[in-house]
């Protein structure tokens, strides 16, 4: 390690590669970690839309290993994953068990610390889990976006009689829909391509395209489509008194009718990010499974052809690998 | 009885006093009912400024007496409130216990169903419950807004330990201040004028004014000023993790940041009518009390006048007795 690391490199909506950037320098209890894997989510692709005025390195699904221990031995040379926010352990929601809701946060890859689409990245120790020598760096790379699935379990009791539809057929939709059909839920994707819909089939759930849809109305409806077309289609298919739960983050305001909340006593559950233990038991134990979720690796010289490939309609998982 | 009555009649969003009106005519279960006391509610004004487009007898606070029981004989005579949707019995909802968001439902005075500011109106016999002598009619009006403030007990669980903040001291806003002051909650109201802050400190409950908030946020916040001026106040006071509960209808939308509602898992509820039985039980054991919120009591032909009253800034509750 000479102090310089290639990576990605985000500023005024921009992203670049560069291949002098400084090694990430550890305050206490951060350890460092060489990247594995890494993995594009939507949201890094709406900071390029102006989601978030982030000027770093971009990135924050990742499994690694740990080169520099920083005083925590045990986990020194160790294969992580780990949990995005960076938490002051002081402020009354730290203190409150609710540090991933922390009022002095910093977000890995998000908002005021580097994040992983680099050689290194840093994160305090107390924010990672070892990943066992069964699992590969491609399954566990997927521990952050599919503990950000179940934590709508966390959230919201879903009952085995319950109808629930799922909005939205993505990377993050897909997780979510393996993750509601262990309820026992009578669950439904809606589609818009032909290869969600046979990747749904071939873990037994149904799909259905967008001009299918009569009259349909669930007592639990998933957005995940990250537009607003997309919002007022959930609203549609939510019943009075059902939940409406929203997974997508997105630039732009909606227009939403209050009263008619009111009316149909609906409940809208803003729905973020997960337990990360949690998702990477789902993952070990098959619970969820990604296989056919990944589209492509690059490497991270080829990061920016990344980035577009994961813009792309109809795009599932890309990786990066430093 | 002639067959013709006196009654308020809102067509085109206008309305008018009318000598003309025909008796409501009895249907299988309905019962009729000489209306001895209607309520006028913010949501009859929004009907005036086209939130639903109406055409019939406003009003759907009322307490009344059974004249016609259509073969009801224990309803005879008896005082009477009532639930104010007119339900199939046959739809999903109606069989599930959800009657008040049937989905072929009349609402009193709303939708499709005449109201209560005329001489009659009439009522399915399972709608009403019977009112108790020792209950004045003054306060037997109140049950179903009171119920209305109530169901939100029923919808999330308010603990002693939560803060709460009710944006708006109106005249559902103050039942809705005593219904939460009952949970033991650390409750503040946001109030406007001096008149609700000194009744509401008459009841022994801390109200503030928008200009001295300062860093407030809440677990709970209860939207009750029917703009989206106040929509965007209870936002702001809601904190990461909180509920907002919807209280008000009125027209037009409102531009909501959908991903801050994600990013910080607000879950938004909305909020509609409550229990009938159980409004009327909390009049009448004194966990709510109204006599400070009564404004004015205006005789039928004097509805329009009460109407306009209803609509001037800080007015309470405006009374119509036939």
């Amino acid at each position: 390690m000479d102090g310089k690391m290639n990576g990605l490199w985000l500023e005024d909506r921009k992203m670049t590669f560069r291949t002098d950037l400084p090694l990430p320098s550890l305050e206490a209890d951060e350890v460092l970690i060489k990247v594995l894997l890494g993995g594009v989510c939507s949201t890094d692709l709406e900071m390029l839309r102006g989601y978030y005025d982030f000027k770093g390195v971009p990135g924050h699904e990742f499994v690694g290993k740990v080169v520099d221990d920083n005083g925590h031995p045990e986990l020194m040379g160790k294969r992580v994953v780990g949990d995005i926010n960076i938490s002051c352990g002081e402020c009354e929601r730290c203190l409150h068990h609710e540090s991933s809701q922390c009022m002095n946060r910093r977000t890995l890859g998000i908002f005021g610390y580097d994040g992983v689409f680099a050689e290194y990245c840093k994160l305090p120790a107390k924010n990672l889990t070892v990943v066992s020598d069964s699992i590969s760096d491609v399954l566990a790379v997927f521990t952050e976006p599919t503990a950000a699935a179940l934590r709508i379990l966390g959230q919201i009791h879903i009952r085995p009689s319950d109808k629930v539809i799922i909005v939205g057929a993505g990377r993050l939709g897909l997780l979510i829909a393996q993750a509601l059909k262990n309820t026992g839920c009578e669950l439904k994707v809606v589609v818009r391509r032909a290869e969600p819909a046979a990747i749904l089939e071939g873990w037994g759930i149904k799909s259905i395209y967008p001009e299918e849809i009569k009259g349909e109305l669930a007592d639990i409806v998933v957005e995940v489509t990250g537009s607003s077309e997309g919002f007022n289609l959930s609203r549609s298919l939510t019943r009075a008194r059902g939940s409406l739960v929203l997974k997508s983050t997105f630039a732009g305001d909606v227009n939403v009718n209050l009263s008619k909340l009111v009316v149909e006593e609906i409940t809208l559950v803003g729905s973020r990010c997960g337990n990360i233990p949690a998702g990477l038991r789902a993952l070990s134990t098959g619970l969820i499974q990604v296989g056919e979720m990944v589209d492509s690796i690059f490497t991270l010289d080829q990061g920016l052809e990344a980035i577009t490939r994961a813009g792309e309609p109809g795009v599932l998982k890309v990786l990066i690998r430093p």
